[in-house]
């Protein structure tokens, strides 16, 4: 685990070209933050950063043949035997209070690149542990987990308005595509996410439009530290029941994935 | 754009271990489905495939510098310049009616190197198509894309119960959390997913548990060809203004992702 002390911030973007509007978003946003905080970054594709879980990152193959891979991953980290692209990756996001993940929309998620840094960098006793936290009865997961105390803007362009892609849009709302990332991942492991950033329209944007999202996304840095933070609901709070499902006294009859929020 | 008339099956898996529940239940259904179906595979692991979709997947670097990726993707193909990895995963795809994709939920979603399976296989021309259909005056996506007249069954191991991850549980229902992959990739380029297949306390199952889900999993492939697809929405049908977001008189007031589907 952690300390809640950092005061970084982690820029990772995903996008295969350099000459993209993500990567001019990308370099206006960190020298923007840069004015003001130590900024590291991790340019998935520059790096050429390997996304696949593979059997060798669960450790040593002779010590548990068969084990399942979160656990024998988790083994592998308390022996100081993951891999060292991921133990890099790891010491950016201990070192940061805001992480930014940056990354067009494909296929309504974020690309191979940046889901494999996700399945590899966030593994248990690093980002979670599944032990019960004596003091809640509960794993610290979900609002309390490895990664505590930390902040996440998520910068994203899509290809369609936000008709299409939005709350009665055909290709539904970002908020609930999202969701797994939100609060499957940052949440999971302790880390609340702001509001989404998201450019509608990517793929038409002249350079005059470039230009004014470049001057959004400036204006919006240099106020994240004031934003609040996501409210959704912490396992620990006592509103699942043994964990699990949403009390029944809470939004009843609705499955819609808003009841995860305080402000639902 | 791909016929209508093909009769084989293609299954997909992703999971780093041949020993695993998922390497059991893929041999014994792909076993199952042998005995009446001509069934190719892709173990993505096994073949090393590559999910990072690269500068050089994008065709003659020279030909468009700077042009957005989707578009450079489709002339890529148009052109014939595809690689021959991606070529190959697209004649699987294309000589199949039903497409299985078996996958450990990682982070709530599919492998890296599935997700990349999916952003570098399904690219315009062969998977969908921007262009209007001048009888429907909607591009050909979702219910119409280029795969049009398959089906998909979506195999998913998971180590949370339905308390835990369902309609009210604290991670999520599947329906929502699969919701990009189910409705914005399958149903998007044509392709009707079944219900789900889904393997809950995964990572918990004994040797009889294990034996089990294989017996379950049999049962139900043999009876795959007779099951209902899943009744999302077709763009083509008119329910979307301008084919953007639903019409206001269905579902009014509602925003959650259950406004896609016929039986809402």
């Amino acid at each position: 685990m952690t300390g809640g002390t950092a005061r970084g911030v982690h820029w990772v973007l995903a996008h295969p070209q350099q000459d993209s509007l993500n990567g001019r978003l990308f370099r206006s946003g960190v020298e923007t933050l840069s004015a003001d905080h130590d900024v590291v970054t991790s340019d998935l594709y520059a790096q050429d950063f390997d996304p696949v879980l593979r059997e060798s990152d669960l450790g040593r193959p002779a010590s548990r043949p068969g084990g399942r891979a979160a656990e024998r991953l988790a083994e592998a980290y308390a022996r100081g035997e993951l891999a060292a692209d991921v133990v890099a990756e790891q010491g950016k996001l201990a070192a940061s209070h805001l992480l930014v993940l940056q990354f067009p929309l494909w296929w309504y998620g974020p690309p191979a690149i940046l889901k494999g840094w996700l399945d590899r960098v966030l593994v248990g006793g690093f980002a979670y542990d599944d032990r019960l936290d004596p003091r809640y009865g509960v794993p610290r997961r979900y609002g309390d987990g490895g990664l505590v105390g930390r902040r996440a803007l998520v910068v994203v362009t899509a290809g369609e308005d936000p008709g299409s892609i939005g709350p009665r849009g055909i290709s539904g709302d970002l908020e609930s595509l999202l969701f797994p990332l939100l609060h499957g991942t940052l949440w999971y492991v302790g880390i609340e996410a702001l509001a989404l950033h998201v450019v509608h329209d990517a793929d038409g944007l002249d350079e005059d439009g470039v230009q004014r999202e470049e001057t959004r996304l400036r204006e919006r840095l240099r106020g994240i530290g004031t934003e609040p933070g996501r409210p959704y609901r912490r396992l620990r709070d006592g509103e699942y029941r043994e964990g699990r499902a949403l009390r029944a006294d809470l939004h009843p009859g609705r499955t819609d994935l808003g009841i995860h929020r305080l402000d639902a």
